[in-house]
C-alpha cells in the first residue's frame, strides 16, 4: 500500500504541486470476527483502523490536510484534539518539517496519544476547557495567526477519510449491508458516506450501506436529537465531544441511507471492548462503541439476521492502556522463579 | 494482505490441516526516512513492524506457531516474554479458543504490552527473575504439562518471521545492501537471514544483504563475544536478554553475510528514538537500537556512503508510552481557555 494519495489519486483533490506525502497510511485490514458474528447472527468484519501509522483513522485525512497546507505555502498547522488528531497532525507535520500546535482538553487525553504528539515534536497546550472550547479557540487562532487549521472542519480531512469506504468496497467486492461506526465530531461517518456515494456514481457499486452511527450516552447529541451537549462525559475520550462539527453532514448520511443513530453507556462500551479482544483485536474504548451498539440493537431485535456488517474500529488499544488495565482489572499472579511456585500459580 | 500463511504458503511448512489462522499480520510498510538518510549519507528505509496486528514483528512467527500447535491437537500454549511475545501469543490463542499462559519478568514489562496480554485473555504469571530464567521455566513446564511452547525455540516461529525478508525484497525488487536490526533473543536476525537465503535459492534475488545486529550495551553477549550476560540491563526491555536462545544461528547469519554485531548505550538508543519520530515514525525503544547503531558506525566511518539500508523497527512506540514521556520530558504548557492565554502559550 503506497499511501492513500497515491492509491486513490483520481478520487482526491490533488494536483501536480501536491507534495508526495505518505507514511503508508490506509490499506488497513478487514478482519473477520468469528465469535461476535456467531453471537449476533451476522457476518461481522472489523475495519481495523488502529493499524494506520499513528494508530488511528485520522492519518487518512491528515495526510491530505497537511499536504494541501504545504502546497498552499503554510509552514505550520494547528488543531484541537482529544488525542488521535494531534498524533496524526504532529507526525505528518514532522515529515514535512512544519511546526505543529495542538490544543488539548486538560487532563482528558490518553497517555499514549500524548506521548505520540510529544515525540513527533508538536507544541502542546493543555487548556482548562473541553474539546468543543479548544476547537473554538483554534478556529480563531488559525485566522488571526495565519496557521493552517487541520481539524475536520478542514474539508481535505474528509476527502482523505473517505478512502476507507473505498477500501471496504475494494476488499469485499461490494458495499456491506450496514456500516457501523463511533460518532464523536461526526467527520468520519460523513466521510464514509461520501466515499460510498462516489464509488456508486463511478459505477463501482450498485447499492449503498445503511450508516449506523453510535455515540457514547454521555456525549450523544445526535442520538438524542439535540444541537449540543454542554458537558460531554464518557471514558471513550476519543468521542467525548458535545458539539459535533460535522453534525449536518452526519444527519444527511443517516437520513439518506435509512440508517440510524444510537447511544451506548460506558459499561456497554467496556463489555464490547473486552469481547473484541477475545476475537484477537485490541482497539481503543471509543472503537468499541459500534460493537456495543450492535449488541444493543441485536438484543432489541433490530439487527437483521445474516446481514453483512462492517464495524469501524477507529483506533489502536495501545493508545489507552490504562483503560484496559482498569477494565479488566487483573493483576498478574506473582510467583517465585522456581518450578513448584510457577506450577501452582498456573493452576 | 491476507496474512502471512496465505501470502507465502509455498515457502512455509503448512499442510491441508493447518488452520487458516490470520489477523492479517505482515504486509507492513517500508517507510523511507528522509532526514536520517540525509544525515547518514545512505538510502534508509524503516521496515515498520509496529503496524502488525498486535504491534510487533512477533505476530509473523506466532501465527505459524499457534496454527501448528492447533494442528497438532494442543489446547493451550505457553511462553516466556518481555512483552511482545505475550501479546502475540495471547491474541492468536484467543482467536483459536486456546488457553495462553505467559511468564513475565516481574516489574520489567511495558504497560502497553501487559494491557494487551490481559485484554486478549492470557493468564499472566510474574516471576521474581529475569527473562532467561522465565524461558528456562516454560521449557520445563511445556514438557511436563504437555502445553505447546511458543517461544522462538519453537522452529515454526522463525519460519513465520522469515516472511519479513520476503516482503523487503518484494517491495524493493532486490535485497538491500545492509539489513540492520535489534538483537535480543536473536531469533529475528536468524529468521531474516533464512528468508533472504531461501529467496536466493528460488532465484528471486542474486545478492544477499549484510546482516548487522545491534544489541543494547547492557545486554550484549553477541556484540561482546560472550556466551551470556548474567544480569542484562537496558531500558529497551524488548531486548533485555542475557542468553539469546538463537545465538548460534545469529552468529552464522553475521558470519555468512560478512555482517557485524555492535552495541549501543541507552542514551544512544534514546537519541535515535527521538530522531526516528522526527521522520514521523514512533517505534519502541528497542527498535531504535539499529538506528543508534547506524549513527555510531557512521561516526566511525564504517557506513558505506550511498548504501541501501533497511532498518527493522520491531515494535510500536505505543507499547511503551512512559519511556517516551520520560525521554522527551515535556509537560504540556497549561493555559486558560481564552484567546490571550492560549496565544501567549503558543509563542
Amino acid at each position: 500500500m503506497p499511501g492513500i494519495i497515491d492509491a486513490y489519486r483520481s478520487f482526491l483533490p490533488v494536483t501536480d504541486k501536491t507534495p508526495a506525502l505518505s507514511l503508508h497510511e490506509g490499506g488497513t485490514p478487514l478482519i473477520h470476527s468469528p465469535k461476535l458474528s456467531r453471537e449476533l447472527g451476522i457476518e461481522l468484519h472489523f475495519k481495523f483502523e488502529g493499524l494506520n501509522p499513528t494508530g488511528s483513522f485520522k492519518d487518512r485525512g491528515m495526510v491530505m490536510a497537511v499536504a494541501k497546507a504545504a502546497e498552499d505555502g503554510a509552514t505550520s498547522v494547528i488543531c484541537a484534539s482529544t488525542g488521535n488528531t494531534s498524533a496524526a497532525a504532529a507526525a505528518y507535520a514532522a515529515r514535512m518539517d512544519m511546526k505543529c500546535y495542538v490544543l488539548i482538553p486538560d487532563g482528558r487525553i490518553s497517555l499514549g496519544k500524548l506521548a505520540q504528539a510529544v515525540m513527533y515534536g508538536a507544541k502542546i497546550i493543555a487548556i482548562d476547557g473541553n474539546f468543543d472550547k479548544a476547537l473554538d479557540l483554534v478556529r480563531e487562532i488559525a485566522v488571526s495567526e495565519g496557521i493552517a487549521l487541520v481539524n475536520s472542519v478542514n474539508p481535505y480531512r474528509l476527502e482523505g477519510q473517505k478512502t476507507a469506504a473505498f477500501e471496504v468496497v475494494d476488499t469485499l467486492g461490494k458495499a456491506p449491508d450496514i456500516l457501523c461506526l463511533p460518532v464523536g465530531n461526526a467527520g468520519n461517518i460523513s466521510a464514509y458516506w461520501k466515499g460510498f456515494r462516489e464509488y456508486r456514481s463511478h459505477g463501482k457499486i450498485d447499492t449503498l450501506p445503511r450508516m449506523w452511527g453510535i455515540q457514547a450516552a454521555g456525549a450523544a447529541p445526535l442520538a438524542r436529537g439535540l444541537a449540543r451537549v454542554d458537558e460531554p462525559e464518557t471514558l471513550a475520550t476519543a468521542i467525548r465531544i458535545g458539539a459535533p462539527a460535522s453534525a449536518i453532514l452526519a444527519r444527511q448520511a443517516v437520513n439518506e441511507s435509512a440508517g440510524l443513530f444510537d447511544m451506548v453507556t460506558d459499561d456497554e462500551i467496556l463489555e464490547a471492548y473486552r469481547k473484541i479482544a477475545r476475537d484477537g483485536v485490541f482497539c481503543e474504548p471509543a472503537s468499541a462503541a459500534p460493537i456495543a451498539g450492535l449488541m444493543k440493537l441485536h438484543a432489541a431485535g433490530k439487527l437483521p439476521a445474516g446481514a453483512q456488517v462492517v464495524a469501524v474500529l477507529t483506533g489502536n488499544g495501545l493508545k489507552d492502556p490504562n483503560i484496559a488495565l482498569q477494565a479488566v482489572n487483573v493483576e498478574p499472579v506473582q510467583a517465585r522463579a522456581d518450578l513448584d511456585s510457577v506450577l501452582s500459580a498456573l493452576r
